[in-house]
């Protein structure tokens, strides 16, 4: 029963939640506010990552001055069809981009660097601080962008401190998580310190003791204000699975396996993707490199040293087949299930050098992100319809998350010892959950605020936290192809509407004189019926048509041809659906001769 | 190490899955047989639930004789938007309808009993025999449909034998699973039983020792040629969680709780609703029952005698408000985030009777299907945004599968002892996960056949087991609206295309005379762009189409408006793609005047 305590998040945190609403337009807060209005007390607005997993983005702002937190995307929902990315809503900074001092990035995955090259320039082209590899990361993203401007990154380490002005400054503090150089930040403010772990776990060595804690402490022993912490694994009890554990069950397996050994990972787990180099070099196996981003992120990786291995050893997946089975390893993208990732095409036969074939062994070593469970499914199905092995991370240690498990994050929260308390990164669920560990390891309820949506505005001093009922827009900004922005939630309801039961387009040719409709109506529909096999249907719709046209129009003089329309789809759709129980869109069209 | 047993699965079972290819159209068998032509072996079809989870259905069948096992569906997937089921293709049956003996079924779950109503017909209304509930249930579903013939149902228990002829007879025997009167299936032959255990576990008591195992035992001292195992959740190790712990930990949960009790699960889990409300008047609470569905099933169950109450404590939820927090227990569906279920309307707000209060505990009591995960993360959302404590099967033992983990079904594959094994229900890597758990357990390697896709052919006699190059159609059929089996692939394809970069309808008035194009071109779209900020756009594209149309009919004499068409299509399909990286559906129309 212990579990349940977790569970249970029936008490309101900051102010009741019953009674925040979703605020509308008028509490809005998007103009740049005059100098006299700034709040005395510092302001952190989450403009993503707290109603989701991803596009993470957090303002900390100070009298005149905001400090942006990372600017992550989010990948398109069911909700969103045909889109490529989500990304923060920069409407509020936009408007005040005067004020930004700095934009932080706290290390170099999609979810906290993606939405750079969109935003950038909207929101005045601050500087971006960050360390070494992700400066590299966002260098090499940014190559994709070729009209992109070039970016001001300056490079950071966990010593520096970046003195904004007399009342901010930023430090900088090592953490663990799945790629080298994730930092957290420390914000110093006259009122004690605003600390963002970002992505982080606690990491423990052989014998169990926790590792790499030392700055945590020692940020402890200062005056910590508040502490924003991820939740993506606030719901997972106990502690994830440590790498070195990973390490071991890898080179173990390995050892054992005399076939190919071919292992599906991302791109951005560079951690991972070291440690497997290493163990291959170890066990005198080549690694063939596959996937674009994989060839990339492993050339910076090496560019900066974080890398070693010798040349011969770390080949083009194109040389595969000139290797016996036994002195391969291969590391490929797609162990999401990703459409033309290396693992899916390998899973559909289509993969040029890489066919599958007895003796193969393929490891998973990622865990499911939430949305991708059916296409991982099926690539598992397929790898395993051509008589291949395949161990993924549910049934062995061959995974660990880089996000700290429950007892890691009251292990956080513990060693920084914050007044005040806020949950971020994940969906209101996990925040909530997030807030009752916090609350089990002595921060009273009254020093935590759970956003209650993205865009909210938490105020915070010596004295107490609160969360404003005024918010600032955080909505959906989508990018889709060139647009940033410019596809609306009706562009979204018409691709939604479209995938039920598609488009019934009626084109009529109707004598402005007369009333009369000359030859027989057009009809163009798709995603509806298979029109061929409806030629029945389709004829009765035209003589339906035509009637509908000529009974609204024997009476009318001169003709109102939107009324007209009007009539049509109303009656075409009622029929259609008489016929079918389907509910196509229908859209008439007359032209006037 | 241990579990990685389980995940290794590189040897083929029964032949080679390298070699075997989805059969090609030529290899079809869809015509009804000769009788010379019949095969002295046992043939088993799986016609459905061998790739996936759901539309079960499988075909027995010796010489003449074909017995069909299930007829369940399939809720719709991402490939196939705005449809309303998948059901099992019944092409073969329909051409074999004759020879069909009896169509048995298992239990009264949807994915069983759902594709009822649209094939029965089709298949030639064979009789059906199943249990008393299962029956009932059925029933009440054909009600929906009005037009639909009356149903010959057989009921039976496990007591029964059906005598078909000399060569078939079809036993029962008594299973677990999470609906009463859930029944095993054996098909008596000449060369031994094909043993059909349907969805099933092996609960425990509070001992820990396996119950209702007694039927098991006896079958298995009969001559059994092959056990068809479903694979849910083969995946899972050990075994699940009983019935019993999942009484108690209600029990003492609800005893804690002063505040009223929301119990979210499926209308169709009559044994968990059957204790709650057991345990509601042990505590005495009431219980309010809310979901059509859920009140249905209550009766019906009612009527039979599985459940028996004091009519002045189970209530219609609209007399909730009538009692005190501390005496209600509220049974609603929606627990998986179903979009107009009971528990959804409360937690977005609209329910007329529940209104979330300080004090409300919500329990979900139900795992998480599939696709749903979304669905569920954002009802677990809106409810605690509310306030409300939620206690999910994740975090308590509230729900117990009803379907075998991996030690129960090596228990139920060691009880039957069958000489040949087929896993079923599940998607491929299960099979085979569930077919390494007959290995472990003895079942040689040449004795199993995974199901290669749905609609292979398997012959079994007393010597051996295989599967065939031929397979029978199996293909999705789908219900949409009034049609079943009219939407066809191409169908789903432009659905899934209108959904990415919406449609672009181009109706462009010209002079069959001239060529010339008179007025402006209309353009129709939705799902592109937001058509009001976009008017530069459009007028451009408005240009471009006249100066394609006239640059291609000034050269023609007449006019081909085919290939103008085309060049329409080719040219304005680039151009907007140039401008906005999305490739709407482009349709040119023309009206010659």
């Amino acid at each position: 029963m212990a579990e349940l305590a977790y569970a249970y998040a029936s008490e309101a945190y900051g102010s009741n939640p019953l009674r925040v609403q979703i605020p509308p337009k008028a509490n809005m807060i998007i103009q740049k506010q005059r100098k006299t209005e700034y709040s005395p007390k510092i302001r952190i607005i989450p403009i993503g990552g707290v109603e989701e997993i991803g596009r993470n983005m957090t303002i900390v702002e100070y009298k005149n001055d905001i400090i942006v937190i990372d600017a992550g995307l989010q990948f398109p929902e069911e909700e969103t069809p045909g889109i490529d990315y989500i990304i923060p809503n920069t409407t509020y900074l936009e408007k005040n981009k005067s004020r930004i001092k700095a934009l932080i990035i706290s290390h170099g995955h999609l979810d906290h660097v993606g939405a750079i090259p969109y935003i950038i320039e909207r929101i005045g082209s601050p500087v971006i601080y960050t360390t070494r590899l992700t400066k590299a990361l966002i260098l090499k993203r940014q190559e994709e962008f070729p009209h992109a401007p070039k970016l001001d990154i300056r490079e950071i380490t966990s010593a520096d401190k970046i003195k904004i002005n007399e009342n901010l400054s930023i430090k900088f503090f090592d953490i663990t998580h799945t790629i080298p150089d994730a930092i957290g930040i420390a914000i110093e403010t006259p009122m004690g310190n605003i600390i963002y772990p970002g992505d982080a776990k606690i990491d423990r060595d052989s014998k169990n003791n926790p590792i790499k804690i030392e700055q945590y402490l020692k940020l402890g022993k200062e005056n910590n204000l508040a502490l924003l912490l991820e939740s993506t694994n606030s719901e997972k009890e106990g502690f994830s699975v440590t790498e070195e554990t990973v390490r071991k069950t890898l080179e173990n397996i390995f050892r054992k396996v005399d076939g190919r050994i071919i292992v599906g990972t991302f791109s951005s787990q560079i951690e991972r993707i070291i440690e497997i180099v290493k163990i291959a070099e170890k066990l005198e196996r080549k690694v063939f490199i596959d996937g674009f981003s994989m060839k990339a992120n492993i050339e910076i990786a090496k560019n900066l040293g974080l890398l070693k291995f010798k040349k011969e050893n770390v080949l083009n997946v194109e040389r595969i087949n000139d290797f016996p089975p036994g002195k391969i390893i291969a590391i490929c993208t797609g162990a999401q299930g990703e459409e033309s990732a290396a693992l899916m095409r390998i899973a559909n036969k289509k993969h040029k050098y890489i066919k599958l074939q007895n003796g193969d062994s393929i490891f998973l070593s990622s865990s499911i992100i939430p949305g991708n469970e059916r296409s991982i499914q099926n690539l598992k199905d397929n790898l395993s319809r051509q008589g291949a092995r395949i161990i993924h991370y549910a049934v062995a240690d061959i995974h660990a998350s880089g996000h700290a498990y429950s007892e890691e994050l009251k292990m956080m929260i513990e060693m920084i010892k914050p007044k005040f308390f806020i949950p971020v990164h994940g969906y209101y669920f996990m925040l909530r959950t997030n807030a009752d560990l916090a609350r089990s390891v002595g921060i009273p309820k009254e020093n935590i605020v759970v956003p209650f949506n993205n865009g909210v505005i938490i105020e915070v001093d010596n004295e107490k936290i609160t969360m404003l009922k005024e918010s600032v827009p955080a909505n959906y900004m989508m990018v889709d192809g060139l647009g940033v922005g410019d596809v609306k939630e009706v562009v979204m309801r018409d691709r939604q509407m479209l995938s039920q039961d598609g488009i019934f387009v009626i084109i009529t040719v109707v004598d402005s004189q007369t009333g009369k409709v000359r030859n027989s109506p057009d009809i163009i529909s798709r995603g509806f019926i298979y029109l061929r096999e409806s030629q029945d249907l389709l004829r009765q719709t035209r003589h339906l048509i035509r009637k509908t046209v000529e009974d609204a129009t024997g009476k009318m003089h001169p003709i109102n041809f939107t009324y007209v329309k009007e009539m049509l789809k109303e009656r075409i759709g009622k029929f259609l659906f008489q016929k079918t129980k389907r509910r196509p869109m229908v859209l008439p069209v007359i032209i006037e001769v």
